[in-house]
């Protein structure tokens, strides 16, 4: 494995306005190379500064820190060298890799209905994507899946891709940490290298996903499972109220910079079609979408109008276009539905509420459900992955871990065991409202009753009684099921219950699901988990104020916080800060009582044994004095 | 009981500049009476709009929805029939109790060498509160605290105002909830009314405290256990940096109007004394120091000039003023200083550093805990509670359960025992950095080595990677502190690490802890306390947006994200919101559901078995609809 830190432009320059280009500061983009050609992982390697010779007692030279390599979900549009244009979409990385499979077909056109209709639209053309690729398909009879490949064995370079990727090259700083910290925090359930084969393993039971739609060769490949990093989604989408195209490409663009690994297009108003072209074109992260909502869109808002053969159209439509996961609410039976009616909020969740009634409308069984098999083979034909919909999830803590919803979960994992037979990907939707003491026995069903496919929920909300601040009622309960297990963890914005999110409200979202994230694999052990932190810590503990806001997940605030009280320059080099002020400091004194133990010669385990009278004199006699400025 | 909706004007009117004074929308204050004298317990009572008829198919009258009592911290200020002077200070509601109990003198003089320096210097005059009483101390050989009260087995009025004040009136609306969601989330292990009795036996083992210094007569008595609501403290104070006296008064009051069930003045730059008067003279919560700190500025910031003279004169002159806890750092004993040396980040509390750099310097025994029979004898003689401070608290995650911590942890529990002999009121304070993982040990070691006494933890944050983001960090982990038994939680604001909090820190901090204490609260089971998520669960349903609103726990910033998206004044009566549009709504769909349901005449739990082809047919035939606006 080599590194460079620039991949070859693609792009011709062109101006890209209202998109966030601004690099990380300190911060570059290194690409890992992998053994398959083509494989070039993105991560973020941010540096540190020296640790001053002046700071570490008896130490006379400035003591280098390492680098810190993170994990980038931001894509090329924090690389200063990469070129891009939204109108054109980002480069298709894994296009090679899959005509190589050689099970699939180029389209002359694409297969739905509802597509070619709005193609040949002149209306639209000024809305239009303008360079759409011929849509690709598994050739008659193949299944195309990245679970269909694990289990013949066959690791992919997505696989090889994903491995490098979760491993973000802690070997580099691993031992280092170790050597400083023996015995600390670190898990080991989980191999500390991951293998592409225990990535191949892992898909090929189910236990993991990789959502990669063969129509979306422009993703950088990631893994949604309980045995890799936890990882976080971000909703995107218009409605019929608000937004354009241009907002909502920035939209998927700004979710990924602050760390949505994947990100769900729930767009409800006019040309969702056209919208999800463009996201789909320059996003690096997986799309997923309910494809039930545009299917409502078609038939002019009345749910009892939809029909299979409009909803068929529109999933060949969208796994045409590269969606790589679709949330389907397979699971609401027409049995479950009135057991909803005595809850306090019924059923809360969209596309839960249109079948809902639908089947009571028709008195029918779900026509997803009765569907499933053939909805397996158009998933396999282009690997587009389940979220299977959880429709009946509760809508306030009253109403949680009761009969309609634990009724669904069950019918989940029926179909999960379905999905697996066509060797479809599926991870299955879980809350929602959820208050603490009743998430673990969400998790335990889940993985009993749907054999282990990744979990994917959506907080849960710990309260219902902070509207404006649901980002941290949900942030609570995700750390929690993400520590329990869940693969992926659904944000919520302090928008929620309330309005849309706009840009500094996705951004609050995926940061409180960012830290959800993180705790969760802290507390799963996860190696390597704990190396940003250990990071933060030391630079924070050594007043090296800038790699601390760089190392964090949000440099930009970091700085701008601590600026509001001491925005001079020289402060960010001070060895105090605003809390104690510069006569006294904790951080300070503990560098002394190190200093002192490290001056003594003693090892301070021991140092107890070897009685503190004559160290105590030392210390007086050298400058026991608080405030010692660099020489 | 009763309640009535005014207390006695008290103040001439004035005008108090810079002072939050809004009341809550649509809420009122009351004051429930108890059986003792004067004994007059605030709550906010919400009220609520009907569930319109049109709502609630089949039913032809508006249904009433009951106003909600609350629990509030936020005193006078909130209620518009107050009138308040910051110069004369809030009405001594307590002074008749304390004058009663016939165990006090009134002192002639303050007894602290410095108090009269300072009431004697005339350059402060511009600075100094003119209004003080006498300062009040224990007779000869007296115990004047309420856990010396609860041993010999009486119900003092504080205990009687802390039993209505846990209560919140929740006998009112708990008999209509248990109707409509039998066998929803309520607890067994707490009595659901929270008697005198019990909050006399809880205090008299120790399990609870009840911070009330006799210096603090404007105080409303609070109570803080496990056995009952969660509480959370604020931290305010000037630095050397920054503040000014009115800053300090107004953070304290913006602090209570949030939610802060206790403040803690952090204090470290000019004017300490004068500053601390000003906020307990005008606090209805109990206020709490760290003392260690004012005596450090009395000795110019060094450390090693520390003595037991001017520590014991600093709490004097503090007890005397009416500070109701004292943080005490006792447990950092000399011995335990070195097993910090080899932490990635040493020690980090303020006290702890002070500590340990006294004891190195002199070799000696931490003066603290060499002097804890004389310290409990002030603490006894003023109701003064301790709050033993946990000095080595980790500063990282990778520090976080190590050795130092748990070695201090021990002999906070030492300490404890010792204070209960002197009847003095005991909370021990706990960390601070710990991955979620590793969080219920801490509660663990601390019931069973500090002998149930309240735990008071600081978070703890979960990761260490996201400085701007403290707030939410720590709100994960402080939730489930509080789960596992925490009694008290020390709010973090987003500016932790960074900078000093500003109004609006104070706020996101205030509000981030109400929710890791509700959700605790929640979780345990506590009586009544789901009574609000459901008040506001069933008015999101009805799209009652007002009263969504006026139940959060921050009804300012729930309305204006609404008004964000859907200003209009009439959005707030639709029966939709801008996450669906008009078209469509889930709610709404629900609502249907339970109308046909109710119409069908059939019990909702039954009707899988009744066949649902009849209802669906009459479900065709009614009015299907999805938007059926009002009448």
């Amino acid at each position: 494995m080599s590194v460079s830190s620039n991949r070859t432009p693609v792009f011709a320059s062109e101006e890209t306005p209202g998109i966030t280009r601004d690099a990380f500061p300190n911060a570059r983009k290194i690409y890992v190379e992998g053994s398959s050609p083509g494989v070039q992982v993105p991560m973020r390697e941010i540096t540190q500064s020296p640790t001053k010779a002046a700071r570490t007692g008896g130490v006379t030279e400035d003591v280098v820190n390492p680098p810190i390599t993170v994990y980038d979900t931001s894509g090329p549009y924090t690389d200063p060298h990469a070129e891009i244009d939204v109108r054109k979409g980002l480069a298709p990385l894994r296009l090679e890799w899959i005509r190589q499979r050689a099970d699939v077909e180029e389209l002359p056109d694409v297969s739905s209905v509802y597509g070619r209709q709005r193609a040949s639209d002149p209306s639209l053309h000024a809305l239009r994507f303008r360079r759409l690729r011929c849509p690709l398909a598994a050739q008659d009879g193949a299944r195309v899946t990245q679970m269909h490949y694990a289990r013949r064995g066959e690791i992919t370079p997505e696989m090889e891709f994903v491995a490098i990727r979760e491993n973000m090259r802690r070997e580099h700083v691993n031992e280092e940490l170790r050597r400083q910290h023996p015995g600390k925090g670190w898990g080991a359930a989980i191999p500390e290298t991951i293998t592409p084969e225990f990535v191949r393993d892992e898909v090929a039971c189910g236990r993991a996903i990789m959502p990669a739609n063969i129509n979306h060769p422009e993703l950088e490949p990631m893994i949604i499972g309980r045995n890799f990093l936890t990882k976080i989604n971000a909703n995107i989408g218009n409605s019929a109220v608000t937004s354009s195209i241009e907002d909502e490409v920035e939209k998927m663009v700004w979710a990924i910079r602050w760390g949505a690994d994947t990100v769900m297009d729930l767009s409800t108003g006019p040309n969702i079609h056209e919208t999800r072209e463009w996201i789909i074109r320059n996003s690096p992260a997986p799309i997923g979408t309910v494809p039930i909502y545009q299917a409502l869109e078609k038939v002019g808002g009345t749910p009892e109008d939809l029909t299979w053969e409009i909803f068929r159209d529109t999933l060949i439509e969208q796994a045409e276009q590269g969606v790589d996961y679709f949330t389907i609410h397979a699971g609401v039976l027409l049995r479950y539905i009135p057991l909803t009616a005595r809850r306090l909020t019924g059923v809360v969740s969209r596309g839960g509420s249109i079948l809902a009634k639908w089947c009571l409308a028709h008195h029918a069984e779900n026509f997803l459900y009765t569907n499933w098999d053939e909805i397996c083979a158009i998933m396999a034909a282009y690997d587009v992955s389940f979220s299977i919909g959880d429709g009946l999830r509760p809508g306030s803590l009253a109403d949680a871990n009761d009969e309609a919803q634990f009724a669904e979960l069950k019918t989940q994992g029926e179909l999960t065991e379905r999905a697996w037979e066509f060797d479809v990907q599926v991870m299955n939707e879980g809350p929602g409202h959820t208050p603490m003491q009743m998430i673990q026995e969400n998790m335990t069903k889940q993985l009993d009753w749907c054999h282990e496919a990744p979990f994917y929920t959506l907080g849960p909300l710990t309260t219902d009684a902070a509207p404006a601040y649901d980002h941290i009622t949900s942030a609570i309960g995700a750390a929690m099921i993400g520590w329990y297990g869940t693969a992926m963890l659904c944000y919520v914005t302090p928008k929620e219950h309330l309005g849309l999110p706009n840009k500094n409200d996705v951004r609050e979202g995926v940061v409180a699901y960012k830290i959800a994230a993180h705790a969760a694999d802290l507390a799963k052990g996860h190696p390597g988990a704990q190396i940003r932190d250990n990071a933060v810590s030391k630079a924070r503990f050594e007043f090296r104020w800038e790699d601390q806001f760089n190392l964090s997940f949000d440099p930009e605030r970091a700085r701008s916080y601590h600026d509001e009280t001491l925005p001079a320059e020289p402060a960010k080099l001070a060895h105090f800060c605003s809390m104690c002020g510069p006569k006294f400091c904790s951080m300070e004194i503990t560098q002394q009582i190190r200093d002192y133990a490290d001056r003594a010669g003693v090892d301070p385990e021991s140092v107890q044994e070897q009685g503190l009278e004559e160290m105590a004199r030392s210390f007086r006699e050298s400058d026991g004095g608080i405030y010692q400025p660099d020489a």
